[in-house]
């Protein structure tokens, strides 16, 4: 099959360009999912149903997690004002708010916590960085299986990293317990296919993949390819520049992170200590 | 349907217990896939093969990554000795010396960092616990992704949060640059049928699912039942013990933490401040 043919069949080239595909009998449909993935910004009128919702959360819970611990929830926001009083402390993005269901994602502490309180022990390795991070990580896990069973499904999503633009604003409004921290939000809900949402290329795999030691050299010299894959592709959008462009920007400094700056101090406050 | 048939079709009662399942006219293959979930530390003979890998590699490339930072790299590992190595590092877990495979997953500001030094720009937003933190979350929404996939293809896998006890010598180990940490190690090879792992049962969903906001006793009222759920699951594997147990043990202080108390420490040495 030539890679053109094999392009179609499973989206390899919309992430990577002309390049050789593996060579697999069959790629699982599951495979093809996720090489099909976009971001979804648009919706159709209708809500997300209480069983899909279920089975999101299914999805979630079944991601591994560091021991057993589950230490995270999730709180589903349907109500339209208070999706957009979410939608005003995440950088007022209007997706936030147009989205049927928005999802956010809670690193919890809080449940250990409780069960320690109320048994007279003592927890105090949660107030170490390590857990805090055991929380990010595998909610973050649970997050991304959830992405890939709403596809499967017929839905469409996108994080919402922005919520930790004001994370003690967010804990207020969700009513957060102590020892609980917004990770990220996820819009969901049935995609609109006017939006032309597009499978976005990504780095070449010879940049992020190393063979037994790290290669930098070898790996930072496919980023001029990228960084022109990326000009072309942001010019079918409208938008100028390309990768490193773009990266550069967004992680200059304090004045480009839009609150999150303080993130460590937010975490702090709201019982997410990083010792 | 009855729900015990359903549960035979789509593991969600190994899941959760008896209870009812969401109806779906059709429950898609991807959520039956991330329900049968476990993981895997005995493995057969045979190698994980590059194309397998490559696969791997492009569905983790498909996760989303805030802003398209792509803040990761993963470091294959397959050369027994360095395996036996990692193992040691990573207290001494036998499944990582004998999975044919292992993916170090690393949380990787370097990338970014190198680009803004050859064009002399600054990178002042990567000396933030905010950005660490993207670093962490992209690379497991990217793993969670491997993981799927993996399963897709018959593989198995098992994560390694002991890659973390020694992050120094770990980073040495695999040639690591500057601001770039290793985040996770996964395991990876084809399944041991005489394993016999179980699929872990997880909290009822009312624990960890809210609407609209956080309900902490209505969840909480929800961990007797899954503490004597546990406890009959861990009898089966000759283990003493339900959830909470565990979990107050787990994380009772920095004696339970296996060096990992020092994390913030080790990140500030490699270069991942968290400022």
């Amino acid at each position: 099959m030539t890679i053109t043919d094999r392009a179609q069949d499973t989206g390899w080239n919309q992430r990577y360009g002309a390049t050789e595909e593996p060579d697999h009998t069959e790629v699982p449909d599951v495979v093809r999912l996720q090489l099909a993935h976009r971001s979804v910004r648009r919706f159709l009128p209708g809500e997300v149903s209480d069983d899909e919702l279920r089975t999101l959360v299914a999805a979630a819970q079944s991601a591994p997690t560091s021991s057993n611990l589950q230490p995270w929830s999730v709180v589903a926001v349907r109500d339209p004002q208070r999706r957009r009083r979410l939608s005003t402390l995440a950088a007022r993005q209007q997706f936030v708010a147009e989205a049927p269901l928005l999802l956010v994602w809670v690193a919890d502490l809080g449940r250990a916590r409780r069960l320690a309180e109320r048994r007279g022990h003592k927890l105090e390795a949660a107030d170490y960085l390590e857990t805090a991070l055991i929380g990010f990580i595998d909610v973050a896990l649970a997050a991304q299986n959830a992405v890939v069973a709403a596809e499967s499904l017929g839905l469409g999503s996108c994080f919402v990293g922005a919520i930790r633009n004001n994370p003690e604003d967010v804990a207020a409004e969700l009513g957060l317990p102590a020892h609980a921290v917004a990770a990220f939000g996820l819009a969901v809900g049935r995609p609109d296919p006017a939006e032309h949402a597009g499978v976005k290329p990504r780095l070449p795999q010879e940049a992020v993949l190393h063979q037994e030691t790290y290669d930098a050299e070898r790996a930072d010299a496919q980023l001029t390819a990228y960084d022109e894959r990326l000009t072309h592709y942001n010019e079918r959008y409208g938008l100028v520049g390309g990768w490193t462009d773009r990266v550069l920007t967004r992680l200059a400094g304090p004045e480009s992170m839009a609150g999150r700056h303080r993130l460590r101090e937010a975490l702090e406050q709201l019982g997410l200590p990083v010792r």
